[in-house]
């Protein structure tokens, strides 16, 4: 798990020419350092005179970015064991007609494994800002830009990871589900782009 | 240095109350990833058949790209660093006038320093969505979807590391630096937001 292995390793793997890890990870970690510098704003609330009055709420947005960022920290490596089973779908023996219906089955099957996980990141971004929205509104004021930078990490997170799910979508021949899919992605980066400009502007007014 | 240690790790200290690591180093590996998956974009580029005319420029986009992802993870630790000593300037002591001079004359000194790490990031990513752009046109068509994804990585590292230069030019008094570091800025973000939607339309055309 790369999670477990070194900054460098990670590194080394996403700019070499193997397959995984790739933008799908990169773009799970970008979400997870987001969520970190918003429960990094909620710590530096929590306990403080100031904003005794708000305790409890940033009690409970902490306890919501944390599981947000484990979550993230999950789907990196989720996105590469799924890209890892669609790479080996494409890769089945395609020379008889049988071959050719058992592999394009495979396909299908692992596109959804593979597309389901790019867009829980991108959903996941799009809750982050929701909430990195309430934390610019009642969270400590000297580290508000940190929030700021969270909602960036979680748009860049939310942008990249729905450049896989739109490739994978392109593949896929349910049309039901794609539209489905589609239409969850779009609802996601709806709520996105409109998310960092309420944050950034949150934040300005409180400076 | 976070570099050598666990993505875990890492993330855990990013999220914790201490002052560092924060924003700023976050923004930097943001723009190490981008990097990493434009050298990726190179790499299964390279020896190539169908791309035997654009190899010579490649090796020098990969050359490039490396070196770059290479300092975005210095500056991960220098954020750190620098930050860690504009910290420690303001906790000089200042009760009488010549402590409050030693104190003031040091924090200017050290916004300097914690200023120029994520202006630095702002520019490198701004020359990486630039190098984006020719690996767009001259890539692997196959995998053009990393290279977008690397130039919004690339964005959200210099748009983050945005703030951090903001917040630092409002407490310094030379304001003829000011203005030279506000230009800077100001000129690496609009390469950014432009360079992106360049990526974008160019593998939009090639897709």
């Amino acid at each position: 798990m790369y999670i477990d292995q070194t900054l460098q390793h990670y590194l080394d793997d996403l700019a070499s020419s193997q397959p995984t890890p790739g933008g799908g990870s990169a773009s799970a970690l970008s979400g997870a350092m987001g969520a970190a510098l918003a429960s990094m704003v909620c710590r530096l609330t929590l306990d403080k005179e100031a904003y005794a009055g708000v305790q409890q709420e940033i009690d409970e947005l902490l306890k919501r970015t944390e599981n947000l960022r484990l979550r993230f920290q999950q789907l990196m490596q989720e996105d590469i064991e799924a890209f890892g089973r669609l790479s080996a779908s494409y890769k089945l023996p395609h020379e008889t007609s049988e071959e050719r219906a058992a592999r394009s089955g495979a396909v299908q099957e692992q596109l959804v494994g593979a597309t389901l996980v790019p867009l829980e990141v991108a959903e996941l971004a799009a809750e982050l800002i929701q909430r990195c929205q309430r934390i610019a509104e009642i969270g400590n004021a000297m580290v508000l830009s940190d929030v700021t930078n969270g909602a960036i990490l979680a748009s860049g997170a939310g942008q990249g990871a729905a450049l896989m799910v739109r490739i994978n979508l392109r593949a896929m021949r349910n049309d039901v589900l794609v539209a489905e899919l589609g239409e969850r992605l779009s609802r996601a980066l709806t709520t996105i782009s409109e998310g960092v400009q309420r944050v950034s502007s949150i934040v300005g007014g409180r400076a």
